[in-house]
């Protein structure tokens, strides 16, 4: 079976995010002073083949771990789709 | 009323993803094959200040088309939720 796995990879709360903080004031810029608090970390889409969901999930969050996501600084959350 | 937008900006289909592919290509090496298609983007997390969330709906799309995302190589889509 083949699975879309959407993942969300964003810098940790307690982590500065400095490209966020100017994309916060770059929006007063634009007249849109009330958005606050941008936070931008990463989206990432891919396929996978797998026998089950759950087969799916494990391995996700493998490569999450080991090559998508730093866990000192980041932290990740994903979802998987039947296609 | 107070929402907070989680907004993925993705390379278009039809734009190569050098970085994706890059990554593509390390999953083989971290015993990973049966994924494929990466593609590799922005998450934006935000939060919006609105009277409805009809008016937060535009300004974040306002944001997005006039910051967030290169509308010629980038496609965005967003989620808003009430906080």
């Amino acid at each position: 079976m083949k699975f879309q796995a959407e993942i969300d990879v964003m810098p940790k709360k307690e982590i500065l995010d400095p490209q966020g903080k100017a994309v916060t004031g770059s929006m007063k810029n634009l007249g849109l002073a009330e958005i606050q608090n941008v936070r931008i970390g990463k989206h990432i889409s891919l396929e996978i083949d797998a026998a089950t969901e759950e087969a799916a999930n494990q391995k996700v969050d493998e490569a999450c771990k080991n090559l998508l996501a730093n866990l000192i600084m980041e932290s990740y959350s994903f979802k998987l789709n039947k296609v």
